[in-house]
């Protein structure tokens, strides 16, 4: 059916009607107070997200700008750093470090595995030259579902005492508890389509004193992600360059409605879901993707045995309008991924239960009792 | 009044009521089809829009991230550029080529004149070796209301044989011809929150042949702005990182708008504007910032003589409802620009020549006769 699509995917997330409302205002000039006020409340409201007394930069840009940001304004030509990978994402920092002719260590962990934070550990303890100024890792793997252990490995990294620690929390701030000060995590990037409940086109960088520090001696070249320019004007409400001035206003009415709700609530809603579409999935016969106990509360991979991902997912979005997204990379037909990120209720959780065990029915590929993933998703949401 | 503003600043430009509708939708995945045949659709409408045939991407970013885009996808380290100053942007331009290493000689013409080609052919034709690679300008600086002449550099950069064309058509294209093929014009750079008649958040650069030539050999750092993963998906329709979907929809509608309006009666709105605005701040005796001759048809910068040109603006404002820019860096207080670009009507500039004779007047700052510029302004409007 036309214009009655639900996004069940992991960016864009669904957005709240009065949030786009808001979006779909007359802009006003950047530069005038009235703007200088919403850059001032919004970054208030985006350390309470972060639960950080440190600056929170706004930047118009995808998640991948900021984390790029992140790791050019702190690290010079040279450097060493760890980055840990376990999917796309992880990935792509090893990308944007060598890009840059950092001198990068690999920990790996397979596709659908946590990071080891033990491995963290060990490299972290044997530099006793203190040599490594970063280590560069994903907090929730978009591309596998899988939550890494960033407290963890922020601790070693912490204890180490030289180090920064550099998380791509893109899918994970306004999923699950991120508390940057309590847990002492240097630099944080988000974006504005996950659980900010926004569309696409801002991305968030919080940096904390330490990776501040780090900055002033940083010498890989950059203008648009120059965060000396954006902390600068941030100082004074105000941006280097001009902003995606409605996403603010769009920005502004989430982060109201996101703290309405709590932060506690948030994260209790975002683990129930991620609670009831793995039991629901489980109850179907498909197998999960991610390693049992590491789940994501933004994002649920399913791993088919012997079906077409790909097939699955195009008839839910055919029959059923909802979107779930497919596997990147080499798991592309054999996964799809069900995003609960963001503005997603318990009605969106269980019709996409419903509608994936009616769709494996509706192609003769289902073995398990048609209803029983509805039933175990519905104990979750209940509570029982 | 509340809610009445009417923007007449470079950007952000006023929006359409059904680009803001458009822009107000819920946002789609960017991996579907629809979403290819959107990136499709505005591919084709752009390269109407640079009168080209060649590539031009779409960036998620403000126009400064594509001009960066521009110069660090096609040059190298200790590569020698002209680049071209006479305003805020041409400033800008040599601050980024300098923070990759470029090897940058200055021509300068002082805030308020145009640049000189002769100094350009003159650098160009000594250059017996061909070490110059590109010639970086801004064809119509902002912040002075100056239209420099892209076509005649262009053609002694074409003369050259060698070194490529980087223009900053920033606040030129959509308001005045700018035919990328006819000109020989290599790398454009452009913003949504101008001519286009949309929200900033979104970037545009179009490619020579030449400058993609160039691009392979480029040796700069670069990940969220490396032109090579935009050319690689969009060859597929789609894009590197997720773009600003919502701004994509908005981008749509006001193509489609400016395709019905045609590009000849755009160019003839905007100049009639310039016109018009300049005759009206003429008549009322205000003197204009740009050298006669010389007016960008986006912007009239106005230089009123003894007299704060802050306090003029925000009464205009106050009492108006109309919003006009300011002076930047040293002409702050001395200046105040009158924007005319993208989606502003014969209404919007009378009213805007009206509200400033009226203000002088309110606050008795001049001498001429009320309804003096209303008058100048009216006769070139009507054709006479």
């Amino acid at each position: 059916m036309q214009e009655k699509l639900t996004l069940m995917i992991p960016g864009p997330t669904p957005v709240p009607e009065k949030v786009l409302k808001a979006l779909g205002k007359h802009p006003i000039g950047h530069r005038s107070g009235e703007f200088q006020a919403l850059v001032e409340k919004t970054t208030s409201q985006l350390k309470w997200l972060h639960q950080t007394t440190n600056d929170v930069l706004t930047i118009t840009g995808s998640g991948t700008a900021a984390m790029e940001a992140g790791i050019i304004n702190t690290l010079s030509r040279g450097d060493k750093v760890i980055c840990g990978e376990n999917g796309k994402f992880g990935e792509r920092w090893t990308k944007v470090a060598k890009a840059y002719g950092l001198n990068v260590e690999v920990i790996k962990s397979p596709w659908g595995k946590p990071l080891n934070p033990e491995s963290f550990k060990q490299i972290l303890e044997s530099d006793k030259n203190k040599d490594i100024r970063a280590v560069i890792m994903t907090h929730s793997e978009t591309s596998t579902g899988v939550l890494n252990n960033l407290q963890a490995i922020t601790q070693h990294v912490k204890e180490h005492g030289n180090a920064l620690t550099i998380a791509d929390c893109v899918t994970s701030l306004g999923a699950c508890n991120v508390p940057m000060d309590e847990w002492g995590i240097d630099v944080i990037a988000s974006g504005s389509q996950k659980g900010y409940m926004i569309p696409p086109g801002l991305s968030f960088l919080a940096m904390s004193e330490r990776a501040w520090d780090a900055q002033q001696k940083s010498d890989l070249p950059k203008f648009y992600l120059d965060l000396e320019s954006y902390r600068k004007t941030a100082a004074k409400n105000s941006n280097p360059f001009t902003p995606a001035v409605n996403l603010y206003f769009a920005l502004e009415e989430a982060l109201n409605m996101m703290q309405e709700e709590g932060l506690s609530s948030i994260f209790k809603r975002h683990t129930r879901h991620r609670d009831a579409a793995q039991a629901g999935m489980k109850a179907i016969g498909l197998q999960l993707f991610a390693e049992e106990g590491h789940g994501s509360p933004a994002i649920t991979a399913v791993a088919p045995q012997n079906i077409d991902a790909e097939e699955l997912r195009k008839a839910v979005k055919e029959k059923f309008d909802i979107l779930l997204a497919g596997g990147q990379d080499h798991l592309k037909g054999k996964v799809f991924r069900i995003g609960h990120l963001g503005f997603v209720n318990d009605r969106d959780v269980l019709a996409a239960v419903a509608a994936i065990e009616s769709t494996l029915s509706y192609l003769k590929l289902n073995n398990s009792v048609l209803g029983s993933g509805v039933a175990a998703a519905s104990k979750v949401l209940n509570g029982f």
